[in-house]
Parts: C-alpha cells; sequence; structure tokens
C-alpha cells in the first residue's frame, strides 16, 4: 500500500514528533511505502494567493476559483502545489496528522489543503446543471482512496463528549472529515485521536503506540465512516437537501451520515 | 465605539473588497473609530513556530503552549503578535471578515488566531484546578467586548440549512463562535453570511449592503448568542460535561446553546 503522511508541527521532539515516526516505522515494517509531507520541515506556504498560478492574477484581479482552474488546467501551478497533488493521486490512503489548535486543524495546514485542492483537481469536478452538482461528497478525483486524521489535543475526552462544552468531537471534526476529505472523494476512516496531551509519559506513550499500531494494520481492511454520497439519491438538487424520506426528522452533522 | 476588523481576502477589488469597504465607511458615519487588520496586505506571518518568542524555544524543544506562555509573561512576544493584542485590548467590538474556504476561515486568520490568542492572553487565564478550569467561555481578557463574523460563501444558502448536505451554519461557525470567540470571553453576535457569491451584481450588492448596514447599526444593541457560561453552573467540573438537569437529553453543539 501507498501511504501518504501529511504532518503539521513545528517541533519534531514532540509527542506529535514521536507519533510520527512511530506511524511510519509501523507501515514500513507491514511492507508499505510511506512519503511524509513535513509541512513545518518544507517551509510550506499557508496562504492562498495570486503567486499560487505561474501566471498570477490572470485578469488583474485575483479570483481564488477561477485562478486556480487557469493554472490546474493549464499545468501552470506553483511547482510545491503540483507535487503535493501528485503525491495524494499516487497514494491509496492519505493520513493527516496534526495537533488540534482553536478547534481546527494548524494555519499550515489549512493553507495545504486550500493550495493543494485546486479547482478541477479537487472541487469544480464533473457536471454543475440544475440536475448534477458535480463529482463531491462520495466522487470526485480522489474516489476510491482512503483517509485518516490522527489528531492530538490537550483537552480530556470528556470535554468532546455527546455534552462536553466543547462539543462532540466527531462534529468538531465534520468540516474536515466529511467537508475536506469526503468532498473529492476519499472514504473516510474514524479519526484517531490522542487526549490529554499534557500528561502523555512513556508508559501512556506505549498504550497510545499500540492502540495506533492496531489501526494501522488495519487501514486497508475498516469500515469507512458511512457518510452519504450527494448523488446517490439521499439529496434533492440543485438544493442539496437530504429528502424527506432520508433520516425522517434529523437535522445537523449526523444526518449525513447512514445510522 | 471602537471597531477592529480582522479582514482576510487577497483580492481588494473582490466581492469581499467592497464589503470590507462598504463596513468601514458605515462604521465611521455612525461616528465609530475603526481599525482594520488587513491579513494579506500585512503579509501576516501564518505559521505559528518558535519565531514567535523574541527567545526563541527557551528550552531548546518548542513548546506551542509553554514558549507561548514565557514570552506574553515577560513580554518577549514577536512584534507584530503584541500589536494584535493590543488592538483586541483597545476594541469594544471585533469582527472577523472572511471568506469561507474549506468550511473554514483562510488559514492566514487561522494563524492569526493561533499566534495572538497567546498563552496568559486567550487561553490558560485564570485557576486550573480540580474545582476551576480556567477562565473561559464567557469569561477572560475579551470578557465585555462583542464580536461578529462576516462571511461570504459560494454555495447555497439551503446547502448550509438544517438537512443541507454541508451541514447547519451554525454548526459549521459553532468552532469559530463558540471555541474561538466566546471561549476568551467576547459575545458573541448572529452572524452575517452572504450566500451563491457567484451571483453577486449591483443589485444583489445593494441588497447585501442595506442588509449589512443594519447589522452594523446595532451592533452595540443586538442580543448576542445565548452560549452557556462554563463557570455558571451548567457544567460540571473537571469533567466540563452539561449537567443531567441542564437540557436534559440534549447532545452536540446546539446544547451549549441557551434556548
Amino acid at each position: 500500500m501507498k501511504v501518504l503522511l501529511v504532518y503539521a508541527h513545528p517541533e519534531p521532539l514532540s509527542l506529535n514528533g514521536s507519533i510520527k515516526t512511530f506511524a511510519v516505522e509501523r507501515l514500513q515494517a507491514a511492507g508499505h511505502t510511506v512519503r511524509v509531507s513535513d509541512l513545518y520541515a518544507m517551509n510550506w506556504k499557508p496562504a492562498l494567493d495570486a503567486a499560487d498560478s505561474l501566471d498570477g492574477a490572470a485578469t488583474g484581479r485575483f479570483d481564488a476559483s477561477l485562478d486556480s482552474k487557469r493554472a490546474f488546467e493549464g499545468g501552470r501551478q506553483s511547482a510545491d502545489i503540483a507535487l503535493e497533488q501528485e503525491k495524494l493521486m499516487w497514494a491509496d490512503t492519505v493520513i493527516l496528522q496534526f495537533p488540534m489548535w482553536w478547534f481546527s486543524m494548524p494555519a499550515i495546514l489549512k493553507g495545504w489543503v486550500e493550495r493543494v485542492y485546486a479547482h478541477g483537481f479537487a472541487y469544480g469536478v464533473g457536471e454543475h446543471s440544475d440536475r448534477r452538482w458535480g463529482n463531491r461528497y462520495g466522487e470526485g478525483n480522489l474516489a476510491g482512496k482512503r483517509a485518516m486524521l490522527i489528531v492530538t489535543t490537550g483537552g480530556w475526552e470528556s470535554h468532546y463528549s455527546a455534552r462536553g462544552i466543547n462539543g462532540p468531537i466527531d462534529d468538531i471534526l465534520f468540516p474536515i472529515q466529511h467537508g475536506i476529505l469526503y468532498y473529492p472523494g476519499f472514504e473516510v476512516l474514524p479519526p484517531f485521536v490522542v487526549y490529554r496531551t499534557s500528561r502523555v509519559d512513556q508508559a501512556r506513550f506505549e498504550t497510545i503506540s499500540e492502540e495506533l499500531g492496531r489501526r494501522l494494520d488495519t487501514l486497508e481492511t475498516a469500515a469507512p465512516i458511512a457518510f452519504r454520497p450527494q448523488n446517490g439519491g439521499a439529496y434533492d438538487i440543485p438544493q442539496l437537501t437530504l429528502r424527506d424520506d432520508v433520516a425522517p426528522g434529523l437535522i445537523g452533522f449526523a444526518a449525513h451520515r447512514k445510522a
């Protein structure tokens, strides 16, 4: 299996650094090929702007979507963007690993998504009309690949429980798992979350490693989160609301997963 | 009133640029003082790292939280961070304006939050023990101030409705409104959201301006979102789960707003 690990932490001697090293070694020991995009080490440019196209703003007025489309179609993207897209197309499985900062991914990783997810590559794919709203949410250029998050957070698991003050972890991760990974076609495996990171000693790190090891050993076989495909009949188009007979009465993020 | 507008869009000649200009002029015409942090124009550094402290990683091993604490307490923060904190303390009301990219704020704005929200400034404030989990979620250094989002998105309003495929807009914005704004003490006003940005002609821009103008005229008086304060008795500490008798049976983000 070919695995791309996109990793966003500034300190190699951190818990995240140790988890990354463990994950790479575990996957390699199982015979997989691993490539790592270590965004801080790469000095990844986080901010999407006109310089992402070799032609700059084609009309003199930068349009994030149209200039991305032109650059992607014309082979005029910044080389760092094209390389990450090549890695994504190469991989069977993509892992995003990051510390949760302010209830989302670090800026440097968000900027990887914004710049690498070009128009025509990750969105704006397929027919867009009154009867079809593109190949997305279960379809797209990354369909057939799997993805998984490895996330660390300082808070306790109870703080992220169904009635925990931060909100349920599945809901906090929905914009990433559904909106960033499922959107261009990935099947999304349940996340691996490490809580209470300030209290990780050697014994606990071994427990974490064992649990993560089991998850990495089953990357190919684990059941993905059962998000509903956009074009599978569950949604009215172009409103893109769930049909009345699908999960009747249910609202919010949970309605977009099959029970 | 003193208003800080934190603005994240790379193109001045965009819909966001026009909305920003309108907002500043409307507020000034009403007699308010406005400062703008135009993050792209400022070439804001998005990635949090050891360089955010003048002392670098104090122990040789960078710790995002501890090094931030040292730098904040010792007056050793990078000057760009200290200046934004000064603007936040100056303001009565803070507006974050951005295009929604991949269901969250642009990386450059996320990096503003990560770097400006120092330990001791926006988190790690107040007593942390088994009976008190800091001054946050309704308390903190930004208490008494108001905040509001101005957000644009290409999708339709129905795509962000209760059963819309992207998830309800209130839930998508919860990690920002509750996790980033309410957390250090802001009272959070309902967001101003512009949908379907590819179809904004002059007539529609005038409608948008009128609606936004009304929102800006009532910044001081509008009722904030009724998030539940952490230390107001609704949560068990230190688990930080809602007490059984508060919104019984309710789970998810909605449970953290009073009905």
